[in-house]
This record gives C-alpha cells, sequence and structure tokens, in this order.
C-alpha cells in the first residue's frame, strides 16, 4: 500500500531539497523516492545532512533518465503546481488529492510529481498528470520550498492513510455530574469554614468557582485531588478556629 | 488578526532552519516570528539563503531572552510536542489547534511554540502552554525539520483563516503566562504552607493542578478570585501555625 505511493522529483536543482524531501516523506512513513534526470548530486554531503536520519530512502531512491520510466504502471498521478495554469487542468485541494492518490494506492502505484525548484512543471509535464494539485498560500509570496511542498503533501496522505484522525490523548475518565456536585459542596463548605465568603456575594463567587472548574471538564482523579486539599484546608481551619474561640 | 498569530522558536541552534522558518510562514501569510534566546546567528547568509523571499519576516523577528517575553499578553499558546509526554497535557490535533488559535486571535495574540531542534520543548516550557499538538507522523521516524513543523501548522492555520475570516468572541479578557505563572507560585506557597504536600510527590500534584487550570483557559477576574481565596488559606494556615507553636 504505501509502497505504492511515490513521489517524484523532476529535474531537481538542490542537493539539500533531495535530502529535505527524502526526510520529510519518512516522517509521514512513505519511502518510495523517484528522481528523473536530477540536476543536482542526489547523495552529496548537503543532501545526507538535510536527510538527517532519512538516508535510507535518499539510498533507495530511483534515479530514472525520463518521466515515463518513473511513472510507469501509475494508476493515478497528480502534479504539484504553485500557480494557476494557462492550461486548464482538474485542480484538486490538498486533501482531496490525498483521498484519491490513497484511494487508487490500494491497488496500483500512483504518484506526486513535483518540478524543478525555479520553475516547476511545464505543459508537457503536466500531461502526464491525472490533475493537478495546488497548495494553498499567501497570494504575494507563494513561493514553498520544494521539500516544504513535499511535506505538506506527504502529511495529508498520511492523514488519509490513519482512518481515523490521529487522537494523542489517552482520554482519562472523566468526572460525572455526581462527582462534580459532591465536590462543588465541598467547596462550599470549605469557603465557608474559612469565612472567606461572608464579605462578598457567596452564591456569585461559588457560581464564579463552578463555571471555571466546568470549563475545564475534569476528569475523576482530578477531583480526587482538590477534594484532598480542601479537606486539608478544613483541617486547618478548624484547627485555627478552635484555638481562637 | 494575522498580527496576532506568533510563531516562537526556542533555544534554535541552526540559522538555516530561521531561515527557512521565516519562508515557510510567509508562503502561508504569517509574519510575526519569535526567537528566544536562539543558539544561532538569526540573520547570517545561511538564514538568508533559506529565507528566500522572506528575508522581511527574518529581518522583523523579535530576538528575546526568555519565554516569557515571547509569551506575554498571549491567550491562547499551543507547544509543538513531537513524542508523547510523560506529564500528561492537554493535546490537539494540527487542525483543532489552528481552529483555536485562529478563534482566539481575533482577541488577542497567540503563539505557537516550537523547542530546540535535537530535543524539543521541556518540561518546564511546557507549563507555559494551554495545549500541546504533536503532528502527526511516522511512528518508526518522527523527526520533522523544525522548519517543516512550522510549515505545516502555518498551513493548518492558513486553512482555517480561509475559512473563518472574521471570528467574533465574546470571550471576556483571558489571563496572560505572566499572571498565570504568579498564580501558579501563589498556589504552590500556600500547598506547602498547608503541609498537604509533603507527604505527596509535590511537583507532581502541582504540576495536575497546573494543567486542569490551564485547561480551562482562565480568565483574568478568575485568577484574581483564585488568589483571594489563596491568600484566605495562607491566612487561616498562619494564624493556625502561630498558635500551635
Amino acid at each position: 500500500m504505501i509502497e505504492n505511493i511515490r513521489i517524484v522529483l523532476l529535474g531537481t536543482t538542490h542537493s539539500g531539497n533531495i535530502g529535505a524531501t527524502a526526510r520529510a516523506m519518512k516522517t509521514m512513513g512513505l519511502r518510495s523516492l523517484y528522481l528523473v534526470a536530477p540536476k543536482a548530486e542526489p547523495c552529496n554531503d548537503e543532501a545526507r545532512r538535510r536527510a538527517a536520519g532519512a538516508d535510507d530512502v535518499l539510498e533507495n531512491a530511483k534515479v530514472v533518465p525520463d518521466l515515463l520510466q518513473a511513472l510507469t504502471g501509475c494508476g493515478f498521478v497528480v502534479g504539484s503546481s504553485a500557480r494557476p495554469r494557462s492550461i486548464e487542468w482538474p485542480a484538486l485541494s490538498p486533501s482531496a488529492a490525498a483521498r484519491k492518490l490513497v484511494a487508487v494506492a490500494a491497488t496500483a502505484p500512483v504518484a506526486v510529481l513535483f518540478g524543478p525548484e525555479r520553475n516547476g512543471l511545464d505543459n508537457n509535464d503536466v500531461e502526464f498528470c491525472n490533475a493537478l494539485v495546488t497548495i494553498p498560500a499567501n497570494p504575494e509570496y507563494s513561493s514553498l520550498n520544494l521539500a516544504s511542498a513535499v511535506q505538506i503533501m506527504s502529511y495529508e496522505i498520511f492523514g488519509q492513510l490513519k482512518e481515523n484522525p490521529t487522537v494523542i490523548t489517552t482520554d482519562p475518565r472523566l468526572a460525572d455530574p455526581v462527582q462534580l456536585r459532591q465536590l462543588y459542596q465541598h467547596l462550599a463548605a470549605t469557603l465557608d469554614e474559612l469565612a472567606f465568603i461572608k464579605s462578598r456575594s457567596s452564591t456569585k463567587l461559588l457560581r464564579k468557582f463552578v463555571r471555571l472548574l466546568h470549563r475545564a471538564r475534569m476528569h475523576e482523579d482530578e477531583v480526587d485531588m482538590l477534594r484532598g486539599v480542601l479537606t486539608a484546608i478544613q483541617a486547618v481551619a478548624r484547627s485555627s478556629k478552635s484555638d481562637n474561640p
């Protein structure tokens, strides 16, 4: 599946960008890099340095002399284009392109094609593409670095590969309304013992507290923690009172 | 609005990454770059070369000595984290983080914080953050280049800006990191006086508290209210102590 997704760089002029592309791909789980007639050394020091730990992707890159050899067998090819074109061509957003690439990659190779740094794909190259993708950008400065464009497309592909958007939280158990109610009562009693409320509008203060805690969507263990603190405050308040009758 | 969205790089060690960050930001319309105690020259040849046409962003970057100065006044701070953490912290996906950043930026400055290249943010830095964002990545190689991570977050923010050009929130004034930090110090001192912490892992307890309060995105008047309560607790604790020598 993932092996079916190719990143194809055409006529790249900077070794650093080839290395950085390898790194961008690997962070998103992609491995299949094609270099079509590169104008820069693909495996020099600069490329390796920018590849960081992704030198395996760099070393396994396939260097081919023309576009056809990189795209043979592909069921879907998307060309990356920074600017609107004089020739009309089907245009997809990055996420729509990623969705289609991933869907087709289930059964056939697919490719995302990036042109040379300075000028991008020319009209002949575009004819190899089923669609073009344009990364939305600042209209006054849309000049994404080549590896940055690969990073964004790889990120969108990775998002599509994961059925469910990654949720990193381990979601601890949220406190239920009964636990929260008990906490609020405990809080009210404690504030009362502190004699903090008396000089103020007690109901209003308590309501402010409750609203704040509600907003935090408290976990069970946090309710326990807070009640522990409240109990400690009460103990101190009581001992202070019994000493000052 | 866009001026309210800050990219904050902490302790960056490579000039090239600072330049590439400026470029990544500018392609997505962002302009406000803060460099906290950079360990590399922010405007040397390498930085300028990688900034390409974004040298204006680079030259206008604010270099400050500590994190607080970069975050003062911020209503929402997201820290970028490559790895899962031992301490739990609210975690957002890049798009959820962008949505929240853009919403808050309608009325207050916000920041996306990136740590040093090698190790990222440490736990002290994380305490300045309302939430963490982790860019979904290959679990076997999640080492995104710094500027690539900035590119993806800027891309997500740009996407949200296009969707909600104007977000009007009636949100009351949010407490800024300085006010929050003072509150946490007050809380630590109070818990200490209560002699509540001693028997436990104090740092862990306090961090739990901070996390809970962070999640609530406290308003200024709520910080005042809580500090009023803390002062009352301290008064009672002190009178109890002076009576029980």
